[in-house]
């Protein structure tokens, strides 16, 4: 397969991602915000999530930010902001806040910056780090210390209704969908 | 919090999900079906797909087939079966497959299993395995060996149409949700 081609299909094989802006900041106090689909539940008790960074350049300073403060943030996206989002994977020599007019604001728990305009955002201390063998790839366990998320998307169970909170999917490596609820489904029993 | 609330809360915070059908077969030739919300991409070239897998009984024979055989494969899940992909999750003492009326199809690469119903199927072979410290969750890489996709799926530039296909994605752990495509965006520069 062509270069091209193949990336456009390889990315396209895992379904339907999560897609989040990462909030850093670097030691100097200089915030970072980066857009990332390959973000997953790692762990309910204790509360961990995963991220893969790939070993290159442009991701660079997310991952140096996370291992100097030991924080980052996760944003859901939503629709009416979704092209900005997107445009965070641009080089920027300052922060992508400025760069694509979003708003960093600033919680209790922990120093990383996250982006007022979403409506699910989640804080979290850096745990565990793997180098994947394979392709250099890194993985990032974060634990989760703190989540700023509209109440009335919290239902009586603890199902955050994220449709309901505008949070987007996205598919290979430009594309951008909204949802649609099919159904819960209950606990399966033979 | 209560332990079904936070179970449920905890799931919903990565965001929308891929869900997939995970085919394996053992060494006696019977077939396992296992559904994943977990399964990201990992890298393009080598093609690589990532999974985690819990370390609870209830999985355990995907991941031993997967490490016994070397193989397995990933099944897009439409909305004409996802009831029946969710019912694969229960435990029962025959293959899924049958189970859950799903059926089971073999390509020429590898011998697990495809689910027929699906229309982006995708084989791989058992690449490398990390177990996370702090919690035993089992992150399993897979080379892509082998895809099976509906043509008119596939776009020019490579990009899959999986929104087309009827792949669907999955929230926290029971929700199932159909996309509606916003738009691809251009690679971002300054």
């Amino acid at each position: 397969m062509e270069k091209q081609f193949r990336t456009n299909f390889i990315n396209s094989l895992s379904g339907f991602k999560s897609v989040n802006l990462i909030g850093t900041v670097n030691q100097e106090g200089i915030t970072n915000l980066a857009i990332f689909s390959q973000v997953f539940h790692v762990g309910a008790n204790p509360a961990l999530m995963g991220v893969l960074i790939r070993p290159d350049a442009a991701r660079r300073h997310t991952l140096e930010n996370i291992e100097s403060t030991g924080f980052f943030t996760l944003n859901h996206i939503r629709e009416d902001f979704y092209k900005q989002a997107h445009q965070t994977s641009a080089r920027y020599a300052i922060s992508e806040f400025d760069a694509c007019q979003l708003t960093a604001v600033f919680g209790d728990m922990q120093p990383a910056p996250y982006v007022e305009e979403s409506h699910i955002r989640i804080g979290l201390a850096f745990a565990e780090k793997h180098i994947l063998a394979i392709n250099g790839t890194i993985l990032v366990i974060g634990k989760v210390v703190e989540t700023i998320i509209r109440e009335d998307c919290i239902g009586e169970d603890g199902y955050i209704d994220i449709e309901k909170a505008g949070s987007i999917t996205c598919s290979s490596l430009d594309a951008y969908h909204t949802t649609q609820l099919l159904g819960r489904l209950p606990y399966a029993k033979p």
